[in-house]
């Protein structure tokens, strides 16, 4: 794909661009707070070590004379500049990170914000509206299900009272653990609508690698539908159980994972299936298990297809509790559908990208983001710039520094003119 | 099965009975040591609870005027009675239990054994021979692997040394944990070699019941061969990595545990398998395993079809090493051919039980045992009694009362003839 540099639409605020080495910084220091082996990183969310990566994105934004609001699931939302009085661009995205995360998986996107704060107050660049810099709770839903949280109550999807009392996988209250870190703050959710919302992301996929392209106008996000799959079977003794008396609740595990891999083979397309988690009881070498407990990860962008998986997953655990005669409960933990985004929000920032030279695609998003949940209540876009062998989730997660300063720019021209009115 | 009430051997010694009331009463006050709910017992070998039941039973032994040593390896044998100079007539079982244990996998073997004491000196019982009953560390393989590990030191079937260093499911060194509950005896191992070994146990297994016998006279133990085997995969994204460019260690372990399930199939006979434990890291919905551990449990009557089985096993690791890009290592952590015991013990066992007025069946253990490796050093038998739904490793795990009683007794006459030598 060529790239078509086109005029800048405005010849002041057009050379505006952000500091690389202060992105690349600031990426790096939020990155040693939970730092973990291999460059990756843990902020479980609501963890002491996502409690100090907030101290320090707040500090941060402090510095830059924002104004910061915690609300009552502890998004954070720091505002600056514009008339106060009118609804905010909105970027942002989020800093908890799973169990062996890397340092740009949502971390890139707040970071970037700032950046486009931090330029635009040095310029002394006049704006109509506020810019908001947000970064919502639990976008991972590692330690809380579903993921996404922090942004499906903020846009209203679910109310505050029931993201309160969810329970974590360490068994931990939601509302105890937003006490504990102390980012239970006072603003209410839904919170204020913003005029629009656009997230630079990471892709975390091999696309825009493999193609050679530097920009993702990102144009829908998949559909996600998460459960936790509860096996109960009867523990006996491995050696003198007959295999046909057997009611194994490890085996019973296994298969509905190697079903679930068959589910995707055969929907095909863009459907993905993930079986994450698995733990056993009493998990021990000569004991035939007595109940286990899996999650089920299914994806994909065509919203019937997605229902087929879910339906056939269904048809796996029906058999494999017939055949096993253990019992399984099935619990959704997670079900959003497929999300289409704001179309003269995409061709924006496929114009942007252009404008500053820049390779762009359309793309669908094959993971989940906050921007699917703000679009539910506002126009709502996200930028991707390339990941190195498609890896995140990995502590060796990687984007080249001048990918990460493209796709900020893209994100700080796209902001300037939502706030200022887009002059094309 | 028709029972052949045989006249006694001996009209004096042949009306010596075991007390129930006393036998039920030491099982029910040791299985209170470790209690967990359902009527179960948690003491893994060489944990505080395990302490706390070794204390129990050794003050029981005290109590008898047992004369008790502990060895290298924490096995303890209390010796009673005859001329000390001769070797002595053992019996006795394990008292370690697995995590989800019942109240009479091993423990009835020893307590049964104070029993037949207990009544020989109430008699006031001229002996030859000394009795001695023991308990061996880590029966059960469930905290350090491998199983049979006491009795197989005791036996000289490996190195006091080399299993003071083995490592625990929980990373714990063997020789610190017996140090640290107090049980790094002076006696050396391999220990005094018996005149013969004889256990009482429950069968464990469904065959006893389904026939409606009540004594099993144990012909052999079946082979078990265990390994342990870890998977190293690529953590990525569970959304954005295409099914085609995984490498799912969680996918991989849970392929295996269905592979061994195939095994046992193809194999048939006597073969059994069992995926016990499963450890997936990170362990997240959303996250492709970056690795994974199993245990694979295979057991047989038969040495080579138990081979045959073991090389499937390979195949299979092969096979999902080279489809899921995955790598795969394995390390066998117990593996003991299948053990004929005593043809003269047999029948002994056998006629004892006729002679008791008892329905008694030849049969092969399901499960490996103690006296599976005090068959390497002298003659043994084992007795079995029937376990209801053959359940065992469950809290559930029931035998009747009066079968333990029948099994005691007839362990009792069996020791008693091997003491005075057998008069039949």
């Amino acid at each position: 794909m060529t790239t078509t540099p086109g005029a800048p639409p405005d010849a002041t605020t057009g050379s505006l661009r952000i500091d690389r080495a202060r992105l690349l910084d600031r990426i790096d220091a939020l990155a040693r707070v939970g730092a973990i082996e291999g460059g990756g990183v843990c902020r479980l969310a609501l963890t002491d070590e996502d409690r100090a990566g907030r101290d320090l994105v707040i500090a941060w934004m402090r510095d830059l004379e924002m104004d910061v609001v915690i609300d009552a699931v502890g998004n954070v939302i720091a505002t600056w500049g514009g008339d106060r009085s009118r609804a905010p661009v909105m970027c942002g995205s989020h800093i908890d990170t799973v169990r062996t995360g890397g340092k740009y998986d949502g971390n890139y996107g707040v970071i970037a914000g700032l950046e486009v704060v931090e330029t635009l107050a040095a310029a002394g660049q006049p704006l109509d509206r506020p810019i908001a810099v947000a970064f919502f709770t639990d976008e991972e839903g590692a330690r809380f299900h579903p993921d996404m949280l922090g942004s499906l109550v903020y846009a209203g999807g679910m109310s505050t009272e029931t993201a309160l009392e969810l329970r974590g996988i360490d068994g931990t209250r939601l509302g105890d653990e937003l006490d504990r870190i102390g980012y239970a703050g006072p603003a209410p959710c839904p919170g204020v609508v913003p005029h629009r919302y656009v997230e630079v992301h990471i892709e975390q996929g091999p696309v825009l690698e493999a193609a050679g392209i530097t920009i993702g106008a990102v144009t829908s996000v998949q559909g996600i539908h998460w459960e936790e799959i509860a096996i109960v079977g009867r523990s006996s003794h491995a050696g003198t159980t007959p295999m046909a008396m057997r009611r194994d609740a490890a085996f019973a595990a296994a298969s509905i994972a190697v079903r679930v891999r068959e589910i995707t083979a055969a929907v095909a397309g863009t459907q993905v299936g993930t079986v994450g988690a698995i733990e056993v009881h009493p998990n021990l070498v000569n004991v035939v298990a007595a109940s286990a407990t899996i999650t089920v990860d299914l994806r994909n962008t065509d919203r019937s297809a997605l229902r087929r998986a879910v339906d056939m997953l269904g048809v796996a655990c029906d058999e494999v509790a017939s055949s096993e005669s253990v019992d399984i409960t099935r619990r959704v933990t997670a079900d959003f559908d497929p999300v289409e985004f704001d179309p003269s929000m995409i061709d924006l920032v496929e114009r942007t990208a252009r404008d500053l030279g820049h390779s762009v695609q359309r793309m669908p998003s094959g993971a989940g983001h906050d921007a699917q949940m703000l679009a539910r209540v506002c126009p709502a876009a996200m930028i991707f710039v390339p990941s190195v062998d498609g890896l995140s989730h990995n502590v060796a997660e990687f984007t080249d520094a001048a990918d990460l300063e493209a796709g900020a720019n893209v994100l700080l021209h796209v902001v300037l003119r939502e706030a200022n009115g887009d002059p094309a």
